[in-house]
């Protein structure tokens, strides 16, 4: 249904998105679907494939969520964190440690963002070894092909051809920031090479770089569990994670996982709340870990960051103190309202229906897309995060010049099929093809899934046929 | 009253202040009084002097906000902005706009804290001279002895001792962040000296740095209109904000200024928004304001940054995109409420309320701390924003070692008294002396005016007799 609302010419006083016009507007919202506006029209009933930005765990409108709000609404006072702190936010800690396997993590603080919590996350590292009188280990290893947020710190430690305008405003990468390569099977698995043997070689180049740098200037190397917005959605090959920590403890680094996408339920094999479940053993935790976007749900902007005992202990034998923070860290009401939220995901067993569901959408598309010819190249990922990687050739996987808008046009074509998806472009180098994410509400039923895996193949047809009909491939 | 509640030991899981204990916390609030748990013991009725960090502008508990929030919960739905808008986010921009001068602004983007305020800021600086094609202009003026922020892009524009341990991390200071001398009449404006004649020796310092350092490659200049924490409330000298517009404009440099904890409300000589209108003509608006604290009034976790005409001309005419952007902003929810909010602060005329009792505040403060002899060398603010200054010698000016503690102690006595304030410690090398920061809600009246004014000569006295008894002075 499409009704006209309002004249097509609207103002837009928001310094967002397209800057002089409002764009598309969320109006409405409930369970899977969404209502959107734009140019005046509402379109209802659109499907939401990817909730935000794989925010949404519970749909939307939920009215249990709504009567949560308003009673935290009446119990919870402001506080300001770097003086005084809450129940909720202590509550919301034990919470999270509790349901994490044990031993994990002690302690955790909350932020209002995946960016403010990756921004904590090297704060905290940098005050890890001066607490422990080692501060010449600054340096901070990350990937390639990356995202980790978006202020300044979070930007620097990512890598993606947005980030560069704002070169001069990030950390030095000679002195301060180590790249090394993303795990990327789908193009850089070498043809031949076991899935063991790719891991092997990222873990003898990691080891390159950290002896060629010095580890005794070197702090942390910081992975995305499961990659999200710049790579989407490669799940690391065998060993790779383990790799990774057993160097951390060989070096003396700190090893930080950022489950800010792919966390807190989305992709948890045993109806918790960490990725890195799927691929680490209990005693190979991370040392921290930072989290967001599920844990609110949307519905309050929360996010956080998650200790280990050996950052714990470093700090209480030391100074045993942070000094300062920002103005709503701790935020008593956000805490309250993430805290109940995630009770009861888990009390509906909402984790594991994700997980089985997730992973049958992905097996439905694989099967369904990648059955005949189009411009799907690959479909990966885990539970309930997942992507499209769209190439020129299944064979060569060469990928579609950046002009040809192939991200931007997909999203649109699915939204004309009534279906919401996040489209990134590929890298101009080429690096990436361009690429659709999937992150549906942990609510989904099979009628979900047949439905968003139809939707999917309408769209990849139709986009073929346009850019077959174009001569682009 | 002090009632036991629980055991004096309890763990803590939260990674904030002190990090193995719970320390202080709120337990509950009613209007300007707090309640406030340590070691298990419940003090009630603590008079709140500073609103958390400058953040409350509603009181605590206050039902109105607790309806408004349980009805934005029904109907707000989640959006991921850099991909679809909502109606709330518009409204606040909209309301922000129209309750500023005319022209001042023309668009508004929110997010979730004072930090990511001044990070899209600087984002948007730095698209600002890519869209115009003036690559070259990067470089950020901002002060010493100021603070912008936790993040580690906020916190490269600020300065003080806090900042320096993360000096790793932060933006290259030589190439990219030009620092200029903060306007602090109290211990940099000469004897003799006039308000105005140290303001245009401030305005030619600025100009000399721009002109060495060649305005083709210099971005911005950066300025809380009334610094908070890391200075302490210091009014801006005459001509000295209007002196900074006017070398902005003669070098094509974005004038910024930081309002997140003395704009919305908190300062306004007209019953408005802006702290900026006490001391700038309409004409003499900022470029870009960053804005947060009572914006949300700690119910929500919710801060903006405001754009001028020519801001919003310069990306229109240009590529016209913004792109990507926080998770949460434009957080329908966090809009909706904060909205609600300042449509409530400006009906019930607290603006107003605040810029009348604050300034009484300040006044009887002056009067009764600085006609007898104590520790109190200075009581400077104005509206909703005050600060005292502690020193040995009201003539001198001397400060207490940093080791002597004063600013906790004070805050310590303060607490004793059934009295919360924000205490900040000075700097090692006596730039500044210890402060104590007030910032109470806009609903006080004279009741509470009298009630702080005699609880803070009682904690002054008590820290000055304890301090001279201890021989420190």
């Amino acid at each position: 249904m499409t009704v006209p609302t309002s004249p097509v010419s609207q103002p837009s006083y928001s310094f967002q998105c397209v800057v002089d016009s409002p764009g598309f507007q969320v109006v409405g919202g409930k369970g899977v679907y969404i209502d959107v506006e734009k140019d005046g029209q509402v379109h209802s009933g659109v499907l939401d494939g990817v909730t935000g930005a794989a925010v949404g765990a519970l749909g939307w409108g939920n009215e249990e969520v709504q009567e949560i709000m308003a009673n935290a609404a009446k119990e919870a006072v402001y506080s300001f964190a770097p003086i005084m702190g809450n129940k909720p936010s202590e509550e919301l800690a034990k919470f999270y440690i509790d349901n994490s396997p044990k031993g994990a993590f002690s302690a955790a603080l909350w932020v209002c963002s995946g960016s403010e919590s990756n921004e904590n996350a090297l704060r905290i590292i940098r005050q890890y070894f001066l607490e422990r009188n080692l501060p010449n280990k600054t340096k901070l290893i990350s990937r390639e092909l990356s995202y980790h947020g978006y202020t300044l710190g979070a930007q620097s430690i990512s890598w993606n051809p947005k980030v560069l305008p704002f070169e001069p405003y990030l950390m030095n990468r000679e002195k301060t920031n180590i790249k090394i390569n993303s795990a990327y099977p789908y193009r850089l698995q070498k043809s031949g090479e076991t899935e063991e043997a790719y891991s092997e070689r990222l873990l003898k180049d990691l080891e390159d770089k950290i002896l060629a740098n010095d580890p005794d200037t070197i702090a942390s190397v910081t992975v995305e569990t499961l990659p999200g917005s710049t790579l989407g959605t490669c799940p690391p090959p065998k060993g790779y994670l383990p790799g990774i920590r057993k160097l951390c403890n060989k070096y003396d680094l700190i090893f930080h996982l950022d489950e800010v996408m792919c966390g807190t339920g989305r992709s948890n094999p045993n109806g918790k709340l960490n990725c890195w479940e799927n691929y680490l053993a209990d005693n190979e935790a991370p040392d921290i870990q930072t989290v967001g976007k599920t844990l609110g749900s949307g519905y309050v902007s929360i996010a956080g960051v998650l200790v280990g005992p050996k950052i714990v202990e470093a700090f209480t034998k030391g100074s045993n103190s942070i000094f300062g923070g920002n103005t709503y860290s701790s935020h008593a009401f956000n805490c309250s309202v993430a805290l109940a939220i995630q009770k009861k995901i888990l009390k509906e067993g909402l984790t594991e229906n994700i997980f089985k569901m997730g992973n049958l959408m992905g097996k439905r598309l694989q099967d369904a897309l990648l059955s005949y010819s189009n411009i799907v190249g690959d479909v990966r990922g885990i539970g309930g995060f997942w992507s499209l990687e769209f190439v020129k050739d299944r064979a060569t996987k060469d990928v579609f010049d950046v002009a040809t808008n192939v991200a931007p046009r997909f999203k649109q074509i699915c939204f004309d099929n009534k279906l919401s998806v996040m489209a990134l472009s590929g890298t101009e180098e080429g690096t990436t093809g361009d690429r659709a994410l999937l992150a549906p509400s942990f609510i989904i039923d099979e009628a979900y899934v047949n439905e968003l895996v139809e939707k999917i193949v309408k769209s990849v047809d139709q986009l073929t046929k346009e850019l077959h009909a174009e001569g682009k491939f």
